[in-house]
């Protein structure tokens, strides 16, 4: 048996191995099928360990919805950032046609909405009403087209992983004053019909798989770096 | 106060929307903005009625983590059925280039992952060592590229919807028979690192987002109609 080597609640997780259901152990064969990119080896940008970004479910230092929406945004994150480390400005500012959106553009959108997720849901202004200063920084990105084709380029893949990683930290920061009751609380108001932090916050997650999924196709027919 | 208009678990959901943190009430403006494509007034495929559509968390009938999962499979579904259900076939087999897959292909794709993680997670196979029928249904979308370019072409859009609708209700009701202990139950010898059922399914979740990205970008590029 794995020896434990951290607290209660990775005891947890590591005993419920032994309840396995479903036959023999499971070795990979056919790893391309539908399996997500750049996993091997990875520790996670948000400080869990290693062994432990490939686990779903709550996690210290969160209340357990929470934690375990935490655990599905430190799994998606490190594919994005693996997937576009090695880019050069020039292919971060690559148009597949006038309409597109650059794999650049693309990556401050994700911090945009981390970005305005914050300003809406822990400082509590109405969606659209936010304050200037994340108006500012975070506006065209966040609306994309035709602004950001025209004012977001010429910046290195640091530029846009800083911002990807201070919007996280800071809704990392902000989750951990939070619990489970303020995750599932109710707005009945909002936009898309009556929903819950949970939702609003999942959408943030999912929307970063459903921009990767764009990046990845932009990043397949982006011309090679210059040598 | 609102009604409540059903058991427990909506009468908690209900019971805290009254612990709503943050200010005013939450009402739409500049609702364009990350805000995720064809919600109003839907009622979900999932059979969950229309005002739980967007709520994310713990459902009836299902252990609350398995519950809050499908919640989130339930609220992303409906964007996809939104976004290709008007398509032609010539509209679904459209390629945007040489190495693109068509939007067929991709809802195919969809179903596929659905039915080989049934016969991981829910059969006990070994990843890849599938039984013939699904491999003979599902290998071909699986594997995407040259082969589904080939192989995937003039079907209706309801050819592929029924194959999604099909390998869901499947996985819903293998889910109804499971519980948070299995979801959590770790594998420590899978291909991208020690991972649980929640990881795995967390995966099939976040990939039809992964997917519907590129999706809605095709569908932006796609030919008009014949009419």
């Amino acid at each position: 048996m794995k020896k434990v080597n951290a607290g209660g609640r990775r005891q947890f997780l590591r005993a419920s191995a032994m309840i396995m259901v479903g036959g023999p152990a499971m070795l990979m064969a056919g790893a391309s099928m539908a399996a997500p990119m750049g996993f091997a080896g990875l520790a996670g940008p948000m400080g869990f360990a290693a062994d432990d970004q490939n686990i779903i479910g709550p996690k210290e230092g969160y209340t357990p919805q929470i934690g375990t929406l935490t655990s599905m945004m430190a799994w998606l994150r490190p594919q994005v950032v693996n997937s576009v480390k090695k880019l050069s400005v020039e292919q971060l500012d690559w148009l597949l046609d006038d309409k597109a959106n650059t794999i650049g553009s693309l990556l401050f959108h994700l911090a945009s909405t981390d970005a305005f997720y914050h300003e809406h849901t822990f400082k509590g202004l109405e969606w659209g009403k936010f304050s200037p200063d994340a108006e500012k920084k975070f506006g065209v990105a966040m609306e994309l087209g035709e602004g950001a084709r025209k004012e977001i380029k010429g910046n290195n893949v640091d530029f846009y992983l800083d911002l990807l990683k201070e919007t996280r930290e800071r809704t990392l920061a902000e989750f951990k004053k939070r619990d489970d009751k303020w995750l599932l609380a109710v707005d009945s108001k909002w936009f898309w019909g009556p929903t819950n932090n949970y939702c609003k916050w999942f959408h943030v997650c999912e929307h970063e798989s459903h921009h990767l999924g764009q990046i990845n196709f932009l990043k397949s027919r982006v011309p090679a770096a210059k040598t």
